[in-house]
Parts: C-alpha cells; sequence; structure tokens
C-alpha cells in the first residue's frame, strides 16, 4: 500500500481488546412489523428472542445470543457494531483504550441488550457506535437442524462495511484496534478507496469505504453455496420483493466471495456473501486493485449502481443521537469511475476504449444509448 | 392470447416436415482463430471437426455431428438455423411446404455441411435461412465423459432467438410448421412483443422477438446447473474478457431458467441457459407476461441492458448475402418499458412508483442519478 | 442388443394409444397419517386435494392434479401406474389395444381418481395395473412459486421402475406400446437384466427390471440439482429418519443422472433423481452395460446393497386384489454381481482382481472382513 | 467429557509453539509417477515445484509453497505432519517444548523440504513425526484464476487425522501443545473413540481417532461447494478409477461437514470436506457424540466401511525408519458399532430395533442377508 496517512489518530499506550469477530450489529427500524416480516418470512434468520421493542435474531451456526437486533424507533439508523472480545478482561482493554484516546464510553456489568452481559460501548474516534462483550447467553447452535434450512439460510454473520472519510486515517485506528488489512482499492496516485481488515482469519470483520461519514454501509451474511444466495433472489421475485434487490447476484474482485446486496425496509443494506478465502497467516499477502479496474467490485464487471455508493444508514452516538457525517476530501470511487471524468477498464494494458461500446456505456453516470 | 394476425401468410395445403429440435447454427465469423478462442478454450464446446474455413462444434451430450458451426467470412452473419426432422421423408416434405410459400429452397442430399446427409436450405417467409435435415453422422456423446467436463460444461443446444418486426405474423406461421406457443410478452392493448415456441417439450426450440428483422437475436446452449453458468463468469473474469457479458446472469420470468449472454468476438449473442420445465402436454399451459413487469426478463428485476434490445445479427439468404431489415411498427419493449415514456413496475397494482427511487432510475433511459 | 424374446407377447392390430408421459402413481399405504408426513412434511410435496381415503399430491412444476396418490388400505401395495395420452380418443386406442391383447380392462368416463376424466384402466400382459386418461384438472404451475420451495424440493415426476420375470418379453410389449429403449443392461451371454424405455425424450418414463413380478420397483422424481438431493438426506438426518435412505445419493452409470432411493413408511421406493439426458431423437444411440460393471449402477462404484435388489411392492388387479408373482427364470443380476459365484469390476480388461481388497470384499455377498 | 486421562503425558514448563494451521503433509509413495498421476491429473492440484525424487502440491488458495510433498520411497509412509506457527521465535519455543518432553528433535535453518525455511522436526511422544515452520516462500494465490479451475477444484488443505491407541491421552498432550477439543466420540461408559482439535477456527486441524498406532489415518483438503466433491466422485469414474472412492460421498455427523475418501495408489487415505462451521470463540460448545448413534460419522446413517476403521499409513522417525506401533486396549469403535456384539441406531430412544431389518444388516460385519 502506497497511501500515507498525513492525518493520523494517536496510539494508545494501553494494549487493545483482543477482538474475537464481528458478532452483531444493532438496527432502529421503523417498523418493527415490516422489518420482521423481512428478516424473518423473507431471509429466515432465527428469532432467539423477541418482545414490543426488539426481536434478536441469530444465523444458522450461531451459538451466541444474537446477530443482529431490530430495535423499533422513529428514525431508520444504526445503534451498535458489536464485537465480541476473548476474554472478560479484554472489556477492561477496551475502555482503557478508549478513553485514552478521548472517546466516550459507557460501560454496563448487566449488558445494554438482553442475551449479553458486561458490556463496553464507545463511540470512536471515527464516529461510529461499537459495542464490546464476552458474556454472552448461549443458544442452539442449529447446524445440524436441516428440518429448519431455507434454500437461501443464512448461516454465519461474516462483515460489517462502513463509510468514512479518510480511509487511511481509518485503517491506521483500526490497525491499533488489532486488524490487519486484507485487501484495499487505491489509484496510481496513491489515494486509497476502500480497505478490508479482519480479525478472524477471513477477509474482513469490516471494511471502510470511502464516503460522507460515519455511516453503516451495510452489514453482511454469509450462505454455504451460491446457489443458496440465487434462492434468496428468487424468492424475492416470488413475492414480488425484487425491488429490495439493489446489486448483485455477483462475484466480488476483492474478496473473491459471491454476493449480493439487498435494501431492507428502512433502507439499511444487507450483503449476503459466501466463499472467501484464509487469511489468518500473519504474512497474508494483501491484494491492491486499482479503482479503474472494473472486475474489482464485481470480477464479471457488471457495473456498480450508483446509490450502493451514495446511500448509508445513519449511526447513533451512545445518546442515541444521529452522528452528523464530514464529507469526503479526497477523490470518490464514483467520481474516479463511472463519472464524467471517471474511467473503467476491463484489461489495464488496453484501456477503456478495448470495450465494447455498449459496455463503455453502462460506466458512465447519465449515459445510456 | 388476446393478439390478432392482421397480416397473416398463407398456410400451406401441404404437412410440414415433423421437426424434432433445434439442432445447430452455422455462424459467419471474421477471425476463425479468435472465434476459435472464445468458442473451444473459453466455453469449451468439443470440437468434431475443423478445417481451414470452419469448425464444426458440439455439447457434452450431444450425439450427432455439431451443434455450432463456426465459418469464415468476411462479415460477421449466420447462414443456417439448423433443425433436424424425424424421418427422410420429412426433408420431402419441408421442400413441398416451402415451394408452396413460394420461398427459396435449395436442396443437398451430400448435405450442405459436413456430417449432414440430405439437407434442405430455405429462405422462408420471415427471412431466415433455414435448414432441415435427418442424416447426420453419429459421433460419440460425452456425457459419461467426466474427465472432460470443465466448471462450466455446455452440455446441449437449447434454442435460437430471432428479431421480426411482427410477432403475431411469426407466430402464426410457425404454428402452421408445427410449433406450439409457450409463453409471450403482451400489454393490455393485446400488442404482443416476444413468443416462445417449442417442438421439443422444452419452453422453446425457437423464440421470435419483435424488432427490425430478420435478424438473428440469440443461440441457447444448456448446462446442468446453475454455478456452471456462475463458473463461466468467473473464468471470463480470469481471463480479463469480462467484458463478453452482455446481460445476467439471472434468472428469467419468461421460461424460469437461469441464464447468462455473451457477445462472441463478432457480436454473436450466445445464451447459456439452465432449468426451464416440461412443456410436452398438448394442453401445456401458455403463460403470458406483462411487458411492464420488471420480473418478466430478469426475475429478480435487474435492468436490460439497452444493446440487448437493439443489436443483433445479420441473416443471410440462400446466396450468402445479407438480408435486408424491415422495420418494427408496432411499439418497441424497450421504447414502452425504459424509453422516455415508458414504465416498469415490480407489483402491478402498486405501479412503477412503489419501487425504491434508485431502482425507479435504472429503468430510465439516460436517467441516473 | 444381442437378446432374443423367445416367448414374445402378441402384437395389436390395432395402433397402441399415444402416451405422453408417465404421469402418476396411486399407493395403497396402510397408515394415511404417517404417509402424509413423510410425503408432506419430509418430501415437500404439494397436497392438491385430500379427505379421509386419500391424498393427491403434485410436484412443483406439475399443471395436473396429482402425480401421486396415497390411498388407505389394509395392505401396502400399487393400485396403478397412470399415463397421460395425447388426445381423448387415445383413450378408445387404448381399451382396444388391451381388449385385443386379452386383458382385464376398465373404463370409467368420470375417472376413477379424483382429478381426472375419461380413464381406462388395464391390467397388463404382465400384470400390471396401468390407466390411462387424457382429461385432466388443471391446477397452479407452482414453478415460480420460490417462496413455496424447500431445499430439497420435487420438481416434476419422472418415471416409474418395475420388476419383471422376462425382460426381453417385456420390453418386446412395451415397444409395442410405442415405447423405445434407451440403455439396458445384459452379459456377454445375452441375458438382459434390465432395461429402461421413455416416450418423453428422457431416459425413461419406465424400466423394467428383471426379478419376480409383476412387482413396482420405485417411483421417481427430480430435483432440479444434485444438491437438493443432498438436502433431503440432510433433512432425514436431521429429523432422525436417515433410516429411510436405503441406497445413495450417487451417480448412476445408466441414465447419468444423480439419484438417492427412499424408502416410504410402508416400504414403498422412491427415487430422487437429477440431470438424465435428452433421447428424443429416433437415433438415439442405445447404451448397453455389461452386468459385471460396478460402475453400471453407481458410476462411483458404491456398492448396491441387497433388498434394493430383492425387496419391491405388491400391485393389484383391477379388482383390488394382490396380483402373485412368477419368479424369474434367467440369471438375477444381484447372483452374478455381488452372489457367491458372482463378479463387478471397474476395469473390465483388468477383472475384479485389480480392485484393493477392501473393495472386492463389498462385492459378495457375506463376505466382509 | 467425561472421560478421564489416567496416563497423561507430562506438561512442559515451556510455552508452546503458536501454531497457524495444519499446513502441509509429507508422503512418501513408491511410484512417484503414478502419485504424480493420481494428485496432478486426477485431483488437479497445482505443482509449485518437482525433480526426480519429489512433487511440491499446493491448492488453489494457498499462497505458501506447498501443502502436500509426494517423495519417492521404497515403501510408502508419511514423513512429516507439518505445521506453520506464527513467528520465527514459536521455533524456538518448539525446540524447547519437545526437549523437555524427551522426544527427538531435529532442527535445520535451511529447512528440511524445499520452500521451507528454518523448521523443527520432532518425534512427538505419541510417536507421531511432527514439523514446525514459519519463513515460507511466497507463491501465487491461485484462488482468482478460474482458467485453472476444474469442475473438483481442491481450494486449501483443511485437517490431518492420526492413528492413536489412547485417545485421551493423545488430546491431553494436545491441549499442552494449544489445541482445543471441538467434538468427540464417546460412550456411555465414558470411553473416547475419537477426537477433533483445532487451531485456526475450524472444527479442526487434526483429529485423533483411536486405533493400533502411530499410523496416518487421512489429510484432507477442501472444496468450495458440494459438488465440487461430487465433480471428483464422476471423474473417477470416468477414468475407470472408481475403486479409489472408498467412503462416501456424504455428510458427516461430526463436523457437520460434506466428506469423501479416497486411497491414492499407494493406499493413503484422502479426504475432501466441504463447509464446516466456526470454532474461534473460546467458549465453542463441544458436540460428543455417542459412538452407537449412526449418524456420528454419516449424518445420513450409511455405514462406514470396515477398512476405513481398520487400514491407516506407517508414520516415520526422524531417522525414515517405520515407527512400530502399539494396539488400542479400549474398546474400538468398529467392534461396539459394527462387530458382532456391537450396535448402532437411527433413534436412540428407539434403540437398532427400530431400524428396517435390510438396515440393521448393513451394521453387522459379515452379516448380509
Ligand atoms: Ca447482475
Ligand atoms: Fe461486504
Ligand atoms: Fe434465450
Ligand atoms: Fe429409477
Ligand atoms: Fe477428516
Amino acid at each position: 500500500m502506497t497511501d500515507t496517512n498525513p492525518n493520523p489518530l494517536p496510539t494508545p499506550s494501553t494494549p487493545p481488546p483482543d477482538i474475537l469477530r464481528c458478532a452483531s450489529m444493532e438496527l432502529v427500524v421503523t417498523d418493527l412489523q415490516r422489518s420482521r416480516d423481512f428478516y424473518v418470512d423473507v431471509l429466515d434468520l432465527v428469532v432467539t428472542e423477541e418482545d414490543e421493542d426488539a426481536i434478536y435474531l441469530r444465523s444458522m451456526e450461531e451459538f451466541i445470543h444474537h446477530n443482529l437486533i431490530l430495535r423499533k424507533g422513529d428514525e431508520a439508523a444504526v445503534a451498535a457494531f458489536s464485537y465480541r472480545v476473548r476474554s472478560p478482561e479484554d472489556l477492561d482493554r477496551a475502555e482503557a483504550f478508549y478513553r485514552e484516546l478521548g472517546c466516550p464510553v459507557k460501560r454496563n456489568s448487566e449488558g445494554f441488550v438482553k442475551g449479553l452481559g458486561d458490556s463496553v460501548r464507545v463511540q470512536d474516534p471515527l464516529g461510529f457506535p461499537y459495542e464490546f462483550f464476552h458474556e454472552v447467553e448461549h443458544v442452539e447452535r442449529l447446524a445440524w437442524r436441516y428440518d429448519l434450512y431455507s434454500p437461501g439460510a443464512l448461516v454465519r454473520i461474516d462483515h460489517f462495511n462502513q463509510v468514512t472519510p479518510d480511509v487511511p486515517r481509518a485503517v491506521g485506528y483500526m490497525e491499533t484496534l488489532g486488524f490487519r488489512v486484507t485487501e484495499d482499492i487505491q489509484d496510481d496516485a496513491g489515494t486509497t478507496y476502500a480497505a478490508w481488515m479482519r480479525r478472524k482469519p477471513t477477509v474482513h470483520d469490516t471494511a471502510m469505504t470511502g464516503g460522507a461519514g460515519p455511516r453503516m454501509h451495510h452489514v453482511a451474511f454469509a450462505t454455504h453455496e451460491k446457489h443458496n444466495i440465487l434462492a434468496i433472489c428468487d424468492k424475492l421475485g416470488a413475492l414480488r420483493l425484487s425491488d429490495h434487490i439493489e446489486r448483485g447476484p455477483g462475484r466480488h474482485g476483492v474478496s473473491n466471495a459471491f454476493y449480493l446486496y439487498l435494501r431492507d425496509p428502512d433502507g439499511h443494506r444487507i450483503e449476503v456473501y459466501t466463499q472467501d478465502y484464509y487469511t489468518g497467516d500473519p504474512d497474508n499477502p494483501r491484494v491492491t486493485w486499482d479503482v479503474h479496474d472494473n472486475q474489482r467490485r464485481d470480477w464479471w464487471g457488471n457495473p456498480v449502481v450508483p446509490s450502493w455508493y451514495t446511500e448509508a444508514s445513519t449511526v447513533l452516538d451512545l445518546e442515541g443521537r444521529p452522528v452528523p457525517t464530514a464529507e469526503r476530501t479526497d477523490d470518490s470511487e464514483m467520481a474516479v469511475t463511472i463519472g464524467a471524468d471517471g474511467f473503467s477498464y476491463t484489461r489495464a494494458d488496453e484501456g477503456a476504449e478495448s470495450m465494447p461500446t455498449w459496455k463503455q456505456g453502462e460506466y458512465k453516470l447519465g449515459h445510456q444509448l
């Protein structure tokens, strides 16, 4: 990675918590029943527990209480990106780490939500509401319950994706938190457009996408196989809900995974994802993609729809207030690829001109026919 | 089907040939080696026989000599849509049938191409070069040769798709030739935009798509499973040939099949297709789709790219000359769906307005952001 | 095929009915609720209609009233192998054809079962209860109803399989009825052990398996993909019903299809099957397998369990009485392959000796370790 | 786990090396070309490097030099189970750890094999030749090279499986080495028959199977999807090598993965494996299976073939001499399940009697028909 980080955050002197994995997201939704219809009846997530205000959902292979919370609220937003840490002591480390960074920090030994014990919530230096927990209620791992699987069964939570203006700055901070970069998107001038970072040995537990932020870009769940993702699309078609499909299905360049992006009834973006690769070795090779490579985000060269670049969910501070966003000052990926002066190529050495005429049109905003 | 056929072709008094199935297409290509690279090295079709001028290809489960001929020529075009008939006598029927229609007819007891015996070629009333044959050289059916299968193996030729200005007129003619309609696309006013017709009991052996014609829209090959189609996309990406992907992969509404459209080095369109349904009963229910239903051509509501509507291959007459095309006079599917005055909906009762803003933009030409 | 048919049935002078396809089987089951649990709750067949005595089931892509009838009775048996014919007149042909053969024939213009109109039932020369119908109640084809698909969805009825002592004799009769042989199993001496015959252009609508008969060996339903069949196994495991799996899953040599054999609560055998090949050309090459080739019935060489050879369902005559069976007089496939003097090989030229010791043991009854 | 470990190995006072994952196995093969045909031409493993004596192979997603070494030798055997450690310093830890245990230890700063740097080889307390390395030559990760994928592509090395007489003793030792148990097979009396242990967060990096040992039971490679495993079987059939299939394909109970066991030309056992679950949390629930549960090793209840229980590969000491084996003294899994006094059930509460007669026969050695 040739990019620099001219505006780094300080590195705390205390060690970071030992984060195991991204574990859950808390979404604020405006119509709890409508969201339930989407996540439970359409996507077949499993209800661990629910009441009038919130629904706790998990995936088929999960043994902790939840991977997604739907909480009723007036405005759609994200209340927490929640990570599981290795031990109870890691909560002390999390608290000290963020206090040293001068962040708002709250701790609740009973947990901020059902199913969890002692928890720390912070508004991190990038403005995101991060939660850390270790103690958690165990529930049945439904991995073997094939009588409950649907054709599009979601089996694991895989990762978050966050929008933030300055990607190198965000990466620098995440590295102090113990994350490692596996892949990124740059240009020749060294501008970084996005970066993928992991704790568990997959391509990521979270990614940083350049744009006005802090905002939540998406949360991703894994299926076993590609046909499971296709089955979700087929079911949405049958229910006449195909307009929940925003982008895909397709094969990512970055991560090599098969993907689909959906929008929930509030517009929160959900990814369904399968088959990235093992990244657990310390010298795992970082893959850097050129921003103009049209196979970077879709290996088949299918265009990224503009809304995917521009729309994302509001995040909340620890008081439940929307966090104001700052604009990105570096070039935007949309502008340099499909904007008026942007370009994308299939073959780097041949440039955009070697693409068929009808294909070039796809890559310009406002340019069709 | 409420549409009428105000300008029908005459019905011959002689019986039509008993057509078994669409069997092969003869493509004229401008660079034989480059086309070979695409069809043999990328798509893994099997070479039955080849010389300096032509390559004869077949699919993995085929036992007749070829399903596709690549013939070297100066201008890309289609020289023959070839159907196999049940018996040698059906060639006499074909000859009589088309002579009565006043069409140009040629017969060659040695076959017009390698691998075939006695054959009839006609320029049919719609202007298309149709070939009929029965005698054919048998070759090894490679169905069990899993040592030769690639991840995206093409196992059968499935259907043709033809562009013609007046779909009801074309359908009327094809019905006299013994075809049956399985599905079509219409509007409330009774305009027919496209129709699918079969001899073998799948959704079609050929389809008629409304537009300036005669032109060849595409020829389709089948895979066993959906992942085989995804593997073709993945391979195109690996070879930096992803710009051969024009549309898809996706699930069709019409036919319920999973599909992908590619363009070959000359721009000829190839579909890869799997899993439509049995249609062999005489009362098989016809499915009529509303042209404004955005799930009709892609069940997931992904937009049809404009080039798919507008571009198609020239066809040749029996002397090898390009056949001039006539314009469509009825409404065009592109105009009424994604044109300035067009519209598409996900839910008929809610109209286009209930679709998300970012989704509506997809459905207007020149309208992005 | 080198075998002869020394004891042929007479060929009727009247033309046979034009059979479209195998369409339904009527099973007598001893505990209707238990059978319903199996076919509806486990296998997810669709209930078209049911009452206290019978349940009418269909597959996801079917548009006729039923593909399987479960009828309550005292003894498990098969009451009808039901074929759909092309036209009402074909029922007259069926009646005349079987009367000329001297078979018991019944005709009911109202249908013998719900959903059907004018029907002919016969006890055919081999002793099997065959039904023919054309008129049928149309129901919704659920092909597009992906909201109703389960991971192991059965989409079509594919074929029957019948046990009869003299296979060449049975084949001769079926050929007069208009069937064509696609594959068979023989030995060097010309003994035929089994034969597959089709009307629709798949490998078969029914097969004749040599053994004491008439008995019903199995009825088969198709899935779209192989993983659907695996999902049925997984679900049976989850429900602790895995002992319903008798054989497979595996790849057939004969037919090249992927398969699984289940036994229902009464012991009726059900096959789940996917991806055979097109056989509709009149010169479709017949494939003859050597009985000693251990890849003929399982392409992976996994052994056929003895029960699969020996057990089959009783069939009923037109009065509902069990039809007595006659023994096979030719060699039995089980005896010549896994019996005391039998043998199987992986490579014909190397014989059984080249197989690993542990593999040879699999192929001898009573020989393990 | 109720079992005890009456004969524990001492726990070294020095910390164990930080093992990342099982990384490679070194197999001694008697005919290098024949083994190459199997691993390269049939299984499509990628050759990183080869000479007259050895072939270095890797899987499609690997970036280190090799996952499997085939080395020419007089007697088939296993020369090394090789693990990658986190840092160079972990090699010092490995050396100290095993010296304290009194094991034979060798260290080679140049690596014992090509592609590796500083390495430690030990004969561990159970008699197995374990190798540890950190420095390794990086090679191209072929994850995106879909032009090179075959239908049955092996994408990762997944785990080893070792045969050892006393499973609790082996587990105790492996826990001191930093492994965690994810699943095991026991009986009511507390006898442990097998245990699965992991470093990377999958079900295992190695498993201990009770039996005469030390011997190597198998090494496993992962595919992306289940159909990839079926494709390997299909290809073996096409090559008339189906007798390399020893067991499966099937779904494991333990691990929930889809599996296939092959035997290579020397009889070394290879597993192909896909889709187990995440186990990286410290409180990941251990799953204990009853040895009499016939779904424990095959979720579909298909029988384990006797050779799978009894046959395994010799392992070599650090001088290249075969390590003598000690017999198991506890009950054997084969004896208690399919032996004369053994039994297996599908439903614990119903016992073996509720299984169909033909199914019961499968579960007794020497009992067929
Ligand atoms: Ca797409
Ligand atoms: Fe993502
Ligand atoms: Fe098509
Ligand atoms: Fe069958
Ligand atoms: Fe294993």
